[in-house]
Formats: structure tokens, sequence, C-alpha cells
């Protein structure tokens, strides 16, 4: 009885075990960049043939270096609850993709959104001599990216998603509203913004 | 008679030659860059000190090269008649002014202005579910410049000015309303445009 006691204990001690492991290995996953997740699929392929549920997305935690040098794709303004005035810059792989018109996006290539409140210009509308003038104001609605790596972010059309505010990460649940949306771009591979000449 | 009359004639030769010659000197100081009307000034010495009669502002003819690829100094919306969503670039001299607050500008600073129509995005809005995405139309008002050097555009604070329509200078007249605006800002060395981090 006892011995089958034991049996028992070990037994549940190596599935709790096991299941831990697991869970750990999950939320290392979720959270670093470094981990490829993409179940051997190839670059170009669908998110709707990847994501499974044991491949839940991974999200770019970290802010991709020098990113306000880059060149402008184009500029936006959102009205309603986001008000703000934004510019879309990209890296050199996903300008040369854009003005080479190329599809889909290759890899490396990063798209960032920066967004500052739209503000009159009081001091602009003086000199017009009328009101007309709006510009960007302080920095808002945090910073956003697109990150193309079709093997990394499988599970997201191959683009892997950021949005930092104050250089600080939003948290997954946030993201996890990204792709939902870009879905409805996907024959844009994903990318709302067209390049302004 | 005949030699006072052959005198008189050369006499009025003469003066007509001097005349015209003065008049094809000024033609080319007013078209181009690279006539220095400077009268000597030093960089740096205010407009209101150098700028007379004999010395008149002098026009930039040709486009800056590369100006698309510079960095992004900031965006804004012009609404009225101009209607058009703007993006203001920088060459790298003028980038590294505007991020270390240095003004006067350093001789060789470029400034950008490009800007596009004002257009709605149905794109956008069906995905937003509601109607506040404006973007970047097709490029209109043209593409418009400061160029600075100190001695060359004495006459107009030291920043030479510039509008293309499709490539091609707009007109004097047109380009002779730039600097009496821009006086209203001679305390930010002219120039409107402030760096949105």
């Amino acid at each position: 009885m006892k011995k089958h006691a034991e049996a028992i204990t070990f037994a549940s001690v190596l599935f709790l075990s096991i299941v831990m492991l697991r869970q750990a290995a999950q939320a290392q996953n979720n959270s670093s960049q470094t981990v490829d997740n993409s179940g051997g699929m190839m670059a170009g392929e669908g998110m709707a043939k990847t994501n499974t549920p044991a491949s839940p997305p991974l999200f770019v935690t970290k802010i991709p270096p020098g990113y306000r040098d880059w060149k402008l794709i184009s500029v936006a303004h959102e009205a309603g609850t986001l008000n703000d005035i934004r510019a879309i810059l990209g890296n050199d792989i996903a300008l040369k993709a854009y003005r080479e018109g190329k599809l889909p996006f290759p890899e490396g290539s990063i798209i960032a959104r920066l967004a500052w409140s739209y503000v009159p210009s009081e001091e602009n509308n003086k000199i017009f001599g009328h009101d007309q003038s709006f510009v960007a104001g302080t920095p808002t609605n945090g910073v956003q990216f697109m990150v193309k790596d079709s093997k990394k972010y499988a599970a997201t059309g191959g683009w892997g998603y950021a949005h930092f505010n104050d250089g600080k990460p939003a948290p997954e649940a946030m993201l996890q509203s990204c792709y939902p949306c870009h879905l409805a771009i996907e024959s844009r591979d994903f990318v709302f913004t067209r390049y302004s000449h």
C-alpha cells in the first residue's frame, strides 16, 4: 500500500513538473524575441494555415534602434478618440520594397508609426491671418512597429507587432488586437500605409 | 557735322551696350545660385542691414538632390485653401541643429516641405468602424525648400527660398512672398517648424 502511494506521489510530482516546465517554456515564447515558434513554416506562408492553439502570437518587446532616423513612408491624421497626427517611417529594407512596389515585404522590413497630439498652431494661424494650421504637439498614443520575420511571427502573418508607451512595451492583451485588424489588409501584406511619393 | 553725329552715335551705342550688359548681369544674379551678391556681409548678419535695392533677393533654382531620403522634422495639416497634409524633412546639418536646439542654423542646412492632398481614407475608416482617418493623397502645393547660405542669401535673412511645381521652379513673383512671412519668426532663425521628438 505504501509503495503504491509512493508510486502515485512520484507520478503526480513528475506530471506536475512536466506541466510547469511546459508553462515556463510557453511564457518564454510569449515574451522573447529570440525564440522561434514558427513550427518550421516557410517565409511568406499565410497565418491562417500556421496559427494553431499551440503557437500563440509573439510580440516585439524591444524598440528597434535608430527608428527616428528612418525615412518617411507617409503621414496621416486620425481624428476621433485617437486625435493624433502621425508619421510612418520605415527602415531601408521596408523603404526599398515600398519604392519598388514589391509584396510581400522582405524579411527584416520594419515599419514605425510615430504619433503626436493634433494641435492648432496659434503661431502659424497668426501669420496666415486665419485659423487653418494644425501641427504636431507632444508625443501621444505611443510608438508602434511592425517587424517582418516570417518564421518568428508566423502566427500573425509574418509580422511581429509592438506598441511602446514611454519606452515600455504595452500589455500583451492590447497587442492581441493588432493582427485581427491588419488581417483586413492581408492583400497588401497586412500593411495599411501606402507610400507617398 | 558728320564727325559730330558719328561721335553721338558711338556714345549712344556705348551707353546702350553698358546698360544692356548691366541688365544681363542683373538677370543672371536673379536666376543663378552661383552668384554671390552678399556685398561682403558676414554670415549671421541680419537681412534688414543688408537688403538694399542694389541686391534683390536670390532664390534657389535647383531641387536639392536626395531630399526625399532626408530625416523627418515634423508633420502638419494646413486646412483652408491649402488643404494639404505635409511632412517637413531636413538634411543632416539641419537635423543636427534641430536636435541640439542650436540657432541660428549652420551654413548648409536645408529644410524641405512636402505636401499631399488631405483625403479621407475609406479603406481605414472601414476598419475603424467610423470616419476618422485622413491620409496623404497625391502630391499637391509643390515642394518647398529653405537653404541656409548666409552670404549668398543675405538679402533674405541668410535663407534661400524655393518652390517647385512638378520639378519646375515657381515664378520669382511667387517666391517674393516667402521672406516677408518668415520675417515673423525671425527669433527662430526664420523657421516655423519645430522638431517633433
